[in-house]
């Protein structure tokens, strides 16, 4: 396929092949499960030290809060239904823009005897630390917002929320604050060191990576509820992948080590994505989501590799639809929420209605070309007229 | 290094390197989520149905009821979590010989508000239809027996299991009947659409697949406790991995779709582990674990992929070092207990003190040969001789 014509990295990105076929090496050679105290266990072990190394130093944390998992999902769930280790019930808040893994999860833990309480967002798409330190209860254990949202492209000031939590909560129980690095670790600069992140999620498969691996950073271990042989220091039991937890370590070291790189490769997208914005405002119909995006059109509230639009008589189904028939590939919202044509996110936001129901997503992978993007904007020129 | 001279396969199996390397290729040509609804995920789409397909006709079962999940503690532990699904608590019955992700996360459960029974095990390692229905209590839940013991090889009459917890409950709610089938698909003739299993964990790993993959067997759907992007029918939220699963269907067809293959290969295996019996019985101070598979040497009560032995004088974790020095490589028990250096399965079963410690695990792969079991046992006589 055309990767030139591929506007839906937010969903899932290309693999790096480079990276897979090593990856079937390692598969290959190392036999031994790392739990096995014969040889080819302790070299499989030996391997799987080095990877949750390499990784450390990609994102800039100490080996030890490393975790693997299956993906940004598990990890996701991991540190809230650590809660039910322990005997004492209590809160939970969560962004009203989170993923539907924090979501819908929290609202499972209801069931368990948690409440759940909602930090709404403002107009922008943005959770602000006062909104999430006003939520607070005597009761709360776990604050979570994302870092980028995964439909809007909002950049949630996580630095600054897990600061006013600190200070808020100074001289008393603090609750953890969770972090889902899923659209940010490789896209943005992000430092998970941040004193006040306790845990984050990360997921290979959205920086060319493999689908089936993922990270859990936790800065202290706290007791699991999920339970089996222990690996992972206990935080996550099952044979480890060591063939796609080296093929993570491979990919955040070649996307995601280098802060410079990584905020050169932004920047050099958010000149594409503006490009983008200034064409689609001149199609009559067209308002980008949050409209407040293109009206301060060089803000860097939002990721440059996520874009919202809406377009006025296009269900954004039709819309990703007829571009997918020309070989153009964009999404409606999250690829998670796809086929339930909800929109939770824009609704936080107040965005209903037709406005919400002809919103596309497009998202963007490195090595971008203004005339990709030209091509793109032409196809959807294309279809809206037809619709106008 | 030499396949030959692995005999940990119950712990991790050498992969195929064909299924790997396809995989791969599946990795790069499927580059979609299969939530997209443009050509590129509606293509991923179809491949995840055409797999599923495959595995579902592998095992003999609908493909309604295969669910992907990232292996077999994650198969483990899915059904028992989603009893958190609904507001009732109650009990859980499991076997004393269960695998640790079943014992370690029924244990968790208590802190959720569920009682936990254990069934014991007679002196043969083997879990009675009627030890089964003893413990079945007016709230019982959920009851877990396994398929084959991971550590002694014993082979659970999970059928009978099956049909008398049906006749025990007949007018009653039934509690839902879990087997770990992780060391018996593909290893012995299993049948998981025998009326009466609810739900069955599987591993590709365990049968040369890759580590990461697994499957979820729920002959019918019940409301999960994870909730997420809805993935797998709502029942294993976050992206597929279609590689995996790729070779997850790859690895059942090659390995476990012919009961015939499966029940020849066995059978092959059978001679072999016999000869091995044969001579460990020779050996001063050796007893085969348990006692009674050594008495009885022609029983099918056991699977011949497994087979356990105590040596006198040598704990078994100095016997494992010692033959892996050799270049022999066999483990203590469960690789997920291989450094807790307990015995749980052995206790439950009565045997302990030296005994078990001394025990050790030898776990056998498709294609052995007398050759290589007669070096093994020439290279275990070596090292007890030292110590006798």
């Amino acid at each position: 396929m055309n990767f030139d014509h591929y506007f839906d990295w937010a969903a899932t990105t290309p693999i790096d092949k480079d990276i897979f076929t090593q990856a079937t090496k390692i598969a290959v050679e190392f036999v031994g499960n790392p739990s096995s105290v014969h040889a080819e266990g302790l070299k499989a072990n030996e391997l799987l030290k080095k990877e949750r190394k390499r990784c450390a130093k990609a994102l800039g944390v100490a080996e030890k809060t490393i975790y693997f998992t299956s993906g940004g999902t598990e990890s996701d769930y991991l540190p809230m239904i650590s809660l039910l280790q322990g005997p004492v019930r209590g809160n939970i808040v969560v962004s009203s823009i989170e993923h539907v893994a924090i979501s819908a999860q929290a609202a499972m833990m209801k069931n368990c005897g948690f409440t759940v309480t909602e930090i709404p967002a403002n107009s922008k798409g943005i959770i602000t630390p006062e909104a999430v330190v006003s939520k607070i209860q005597k009761d709360t254990q776990l604050i979570c917002v994302m870092a980028v949202n995964n439909e809007t492209g909002a950049i949630q000031p996580i630095y600054e929320i897990a600061d006013a939590i600190t200070t808020h909560c100074s001289g008393k129980r603090r609750p953890l604050f969770h972090v889902d690095a899923v659209q940010a670790i490789g896209k943005i600069h992000c430092n998970l060191a941040h004193k006040g992140i306790n845990t984050a999620a990360i997921s290979a498969h959205k920086i060319k990576g493999p689908r089936g691996i993922g990270i859990l950073y936790m800065a202290q271990r706290r007791e699991p509820f999920l339970r089996g042989g222990g690996q992972e220091n206990g935080i996550r039991s099952g044979t480890e992948n060591l063939a796609g937890i080296w093929a993570m370590a491979e990919t955040l070291t070649k996307y995601a080590s280098s802060a410079k790189k990584v905020e050169q490769q932004a920047q050099t997208q958010a000149t594409l994505t503006e490009h983008l914005i200034q064409k689609l405002q001149q199609l009559q119909g067209c308002t980008i989501i949050p409209p407040h995006r293109g009206e301060e059109p060089q803000s860097t509230l939002y990721s440059p590799w996520i874009l919202q639009a809406s377009f006025a008589n296009i269900p954004g189904q039709v819309l990703v639809r007829a571009l997918s028939e020309k070989g153009f590939y964009i999404s409606t919202g999250s690829a998670c929420s796809n086929k339930k044509n909800n929109h939770p996110v824009l609704d936080a936001m107040g965005i209903k209605g037709g406005l919400a129901t002809n919103t596309v997503r497009i998202s963007f992978g490195p090595d971008g070309s203004k005339k990709s993007i030209d091509a793109l904007y032409s196809c959807i020129k294309e279809i809206v007229d037809l619709f106008n």
